[in-house]
């Protein structure tokens, strides 16, 4: 499973607080430390609370440079604006790229979309339009319907879409976790080429020892076609269960990636 | 979920030398944690290598003397010998029962098939036949198409059915966790009224870190309709992982037996 480290984010607070006083350091080492931890990708989101989109697009720009001199993994340029996406590629010398991310919303997908074609980048579609996340499997297949049309319409193709099928809080309404797996699994079942994401932590909000919900509704998830995944890569007790997926999902059919994390001892029991 | 405790068992060598000193305070104890640490049944294995037929019958009546004055959990008779289920029997005194197990052998569903149906038991039936366990979904679930029909025919109801549909160790070919998996969701569709089990440990033979490798198996048997489970229940991570697992399955929908468990400070991280 593919592994999008999200730590370099805006929203938090101590990320917010590097980026005021433009710390280099702090933000470097972690992108080295997801890195390190086994993140494929680095997302990178500069979205500031009450910011100006002059800020923000500064701050993508430096956070790009800063991430790249840090480490050479690729990155998730993670904005629904696309001028911000647009200010993020201006600085990235990589050559792949996720984008993150559409909606069904037609404007978003055309100008994001666009730019997804002309980098041959990876984007990430959320399940849902203009009024929220949906809570039925149906409407949630709605907008992936839209979204197919119009992004193969621009000329991306199935492989380069990672539809993400969203998560509710269970703690409000139990029945939001199957929704969910349900939605991938017909998602995977409609458009085998395309791959699929989540961010897990919406699932446990409300909830005590969120941690453990979130794991267990990772490995449900890698069993109805989660292909890639949006979190903290140093919970460890979270990435050693991915290689446990992996195994069993026949991304890692030889138990080789399982063996190895066991040999490096970076499986946490 | 239900929780079957396994730990009663003289295949495991301190049980087989309490057995074997006749100490019921070792039995006992044993029993009374089962049932503490949330097990739903007490499973009760009288086997023991080369113990003669009587030796095993005397101490599968014993086990049960012993575990039922220790605790008042139902039992599991757990043989593959149907005299040995009946002395076991002629001691319990409990109401709900299971019967651990039977196979698409004939002449085992006959015999413990026609117990099963006297007692009003819920019985185990393994989708093998004679000659082991099937590599491939198909043997599994003609298998459990053989057993179905004989025990009908004996009277018993769908209900009390509860079909493993049998693990192999991944680490020998990695295809055999979904395997098992799509087994049950077969069995789940095809006898909608029937139940689910699985002992979880073979899936990880072989391998290390054996318990992340379990629980990870667990969740996603979870989500295919697993609906009791045999394992030691004083694993609390995995003990903790199903009270997740039943409020993604809609068997704690309001996740009050999830928080109560917080409360109750067993849930562990």
């Amino acid at each position: 499973m593919l592994v999008i480290g999200e730590s370099i984010n805006a929203s938090n607070r101590s990320v917010a607080e590097a980026i005021a006083r433009r710390d280099r350091e702090f933000v470097a080492s972690l992108a080295r430390a997801e890195a390190d931890a086994g993140a494929d990708f680095i997302d990178i989101n500069s979205s500031i609370k009450n910011g100006s989109q002059e800020y923000e697009a500064e701050t993508m720009e430096w956070l790009v440079e800063v991430v790249q001199g840090a480490t050479d993994k690729p990155l998730a340029i993670d904005s629904e604006v696309a001028s911000l996406i647009e200010a993020g590629l201006g600085k990235y010398q990589g050559k792949r790229l996720i984008i993150n991310s559409v909606t069904a919303e037609p404007e978003r997908l055309a100008s994001i979309g666009s730019i997804a074609a002309e980098h041959h980048a990876w984007l990430v579609a959320l399940a849902m339009g203009t009024k929220g996340i949906p809570t039925t499997v149906e409407e949630r297949l709605d907008a992936c319907e839209q979204i197919m049309a119009h992004l193969t319409g621009l000329g991306l193709k199935a492989e380069q879409i990672f539809f993400d099928p969203l998560i509710l809080p269970i703690a409000v309404d139990s029945t939001q976790g199957i929704i969910t797996l349900k939605t991938m699994e017909q998602i995977k079942s409609r458009y085998p080429g395309a791959k699929t994401i989540l961010g897990l932590s919406n699932i446990s909000y409300g909830l005590p020892c969120r941690k453990l919900v979130n794991r267990a509704f990772l490995l449900m998830a890698a069993y109805t076609g989660l292909d890639a995944v949006i979190l903290n890569p140093l919970d460890t007790k979270m990435m050693s269960l991915i290689k446990v997926a992996d195994m069993f999902t026949g991304k890692d059919a030889s138990c080789r990636g399982y063996i190895r994390a066991h040999q490096k001892g970076t499986l946490v029991d």
